[in-house]
């Protein structure tokens, strides 16, 4: 028979099973911490309606999307789960409560550019909270608060995460009367780690802004401290715009709720060079980074939105949400070497049975049968091989104890239980050994 | 701003979160049983290379498939997660250690005629156990005692898991000289339940085959009883054909291993008229009925095959498998009123912290991280609503326990504790709170 070359799509991801046990195990984490924070479950369909599903898209996004046609349907695969949240909330309206908290894990789907560190399947670990008309700033504290207990849990290394607010951002170049250049000037601005302050200044002016203003404009980028000193300094500012006060009580209250939340100081700070996707958030705005590796870039991010439901009905739905992109995390955790773990913690399964002659598999099956019973995950080697190779099927897969039986273990209702960590192997009862295996557990 | 109607694809399963919340309870249950086992967890791609997931595909499977170009690239959405599997092995055969023993549960996609209770896109939970040129058939055992610990704790109701042996099939019907009439027989013995013994008969004879051979099939199928007897009947046959004789002789490994399983005689029957997916399994067959509702069919299903992967690699590689229609018995229990759970059970959230005139959130925030640190899923209501409004949030989401908080609680350290579900409701230190939640978990 001719064989077709076994190999799978470039841009998607797909682990041995020892990576994906740390994937799971890093997935777990994150929903567990949701679900801490009274978040409930959802999981909407891959395929929707392009007509729904791109509602608003356009550009870049819409270039990416995985689109076709069944029959006469016209399908899209989604890109992120926002939208389908947008679209969950405005169909499920009346069966909702408000404030609506949401987590969703899935794989989304962006058909990019080939290129390093970019998937074109990967999960997107999202929570967001909708209100009802209105919602609390308190949320705007929340989602961070759990955002840092979620990183803490991760134990993946220091973290900060950075704060700001759009209206900071809107009310500050209203103030220059450059509000029709926003999105230019914050372009501009997010190269200055690339290429230095005065050559921003230059394409600054470039845009036909002043030099008084664009001085002003690396003025204010450049406001840096701790929080209450940044609050400070942009009070200070004596800008009279509404706009920007608003953002700077906002600013200010949501740091002081993250105090009352027991974030520590150290793990967010306001950072006003952050904007985000332009066209959607309206008030605070988040980045994470892994303080270490800033070169990996924001690993989580988000904000909040005036309306998420305005291309499908007229509530007016407002929210807030954070998004973590698990699959190119785990990518970037794995190159840099961050998920190095334990030999002992590689395994899911924390015992194999294996008997030295293949004999009879009754009492193997009991001693397999009374771990499970309590609790431990527990494979057994039933395959005719030497008992170097059953060893070695233990070793590879990472599994820290073997139960070795033979005739004698038979006759006493024994079993000799060997660590494959420590080497050290002994003679005991089958309670001994659940004993032993739980307290290395 | 012309609003686009929220809806989504006919054939696609989506959850309000209470329903949500009782599916994951499904999905975490069969993981836990599949690990429990040491199997591995996998997560392959949804879309593939449509070369690569058609190399066997055809007929009515490749008119269901979602399949696309993008670019020059054609591509195709799984359809199930053996294929995939086969790939991955065939793929990845020097990383793995055998015999391989994976799970893996995720959404696969086909675009069937719309019908109740079948499913565009659903989930599929499926082991796997595959052997390196050979696998031992205690593993057709081990398969079976998975589902039934499976079934047991899913908690659904009385199942009985079938089994058959496709050589005990071909055998009897090659001793009859019918081997290419197989397919057709096996289709007409399928409606017996329909359409009675008699109708059968007809049809058979249709099929050209003699009146004398007809009986002899009706006979065969006829067979039942408890597992020895039916063994017992089979070798009385004298049927001289080593097929045949391979199949009765597997068949009794695999009903003495079942016992050796610690599975219950009431649990697993042999069923001479089970056969499925007949250009693919080769040995051990299974169905599984739910014994009060035979009507929802089979709710798992599988069987060993003798080579996985041979449309990608010249190694051998058997296996055994099963797999669960996780969406569609979700969608079956759900119609007959088996998941009504007790309100008690319906949140992941245990409590919600709430207080009764808007003031402060910090003594909140105090006790919902004192909750939170001692493990219980805490939600907090911040938005400055009615008290009556918060209760009812907390009663729509089945929420057992509110925290209320006033003026008098922050001062003397305490919170009021109601039970949602006995009305009772005393004030307490947040310690004592947290004992009574968890006792209640």
């Amino acid at each position: 028979m001719e064989k077709v070359e076994p190999k799978i799509l470039p841009g998607f991801m797909e682990l041995l099973p020892q990576d994906q046990i740390k994937f799971n195990k890093m997935y777990d984490t994150i929903r567990r911490v949701y679900e801490k924070f009274g978040f409930l479950p959802l999981d909407t369909p891959i395929l929707e309606y392009s007509e729904v599903l791109l509602a608003k898209a356009g550009g870049e996004t819409e270039k990416q999307i995985y689109r076709f046609k069944k029959g006469d349907t016209d399908i899209s695969m989604r890109f992120d789960l926002t939208v389908p949240l947008a679209r969950y909330v405005s169909q499920r309206y009346n069966d909702l409560s408000f404030p609506f908290k949401r987590y969703q894990m899935n794989k989304v789907y962006r058909g990019e550019k080939q290129q390093k560190g970019r998937y074109r399947e990967f999960y997107q670990c999202d929570i967001d909270v909708i209100g009802n008309e209105t919602l609390d700033i308190v949320y705007d504290a929340e989602i961070p608060a759990i955002i840092y207990q979620v990183f803490k849990e991760l134990n993946i290394g220091e973290f900060i995460i950075k704060i700001n607010n759009r209206k900071v951002l809107n009310g500050f170049f209203a103030s220059l009367n450059l509000s029709s250049k926003i999105t230019d000037i914050l372009r501009t601005i997010d190269k200055i780690d690339k290429i230095g302050k005065e050559a921003v200044k230059l394409e600054l002016m470039k845009l036909d802004i002043s030099e008084d203003n664009s001085n002003k404009i690396l003025e204010f980028i450049a406001i840096t401290g701790s929080n209450d000193e940044i609050l400070k300094k942009l009070v200070s500012l004596n800008i009279e715009n509404k706009t920007f006060n608003e953002g700077i009580s906002e600013l200010k209250q949501v740091t002081e709720y993250l105090k009352a939340f027991n974030v520590p100081e150290e793990n967010f700070n306001i950072n006003l060079t952050i904007a985000r996707g332009l066209d959607y958030y309206t008030g605070t705005v988040y980045e994470t980074n892994l303080v270490k590796y800033p070169e990996l870039g924001s690993i989580c991010s988000g904000g909040r939105y005036e309306n998420l439901t305005e291309y499908y009905t007229k509530q007016k739905l407002p929210g807030i949400g954070i998004s973590i992109g698990l699959t190119r995390l785990f990518s970037q955790l794995k190159d840099i070497g961050l998920l190095d773990e334990e030999d002992e913690n590689k395994s899911i399964t924390k015992v194999l049975v294996m008997d030295i002659d293949n004999k009879d598999f009754s009492y193997m099956l009991k001693v397999a049968t009374a771990f499970r019973e309590s609790g431990i995950p527990t494979d057994v080697f039933y395959e005719n091989k030497s008992l170097k190779a059953k060893m070695k099927y233990a070793n590879k897969l990472y599994i820290p104890f073997v139960a070795i039986i033979g005739e004698d273990e038979v006759k006493n209702n024994s079993i000799s239980l060997k660590n494959m960590f420590t080497g050290e192997q002994k003679t005991i009862s089958i309670e001994e050994a659940i004993k032993e295996i739980k307290e290395n557990m």
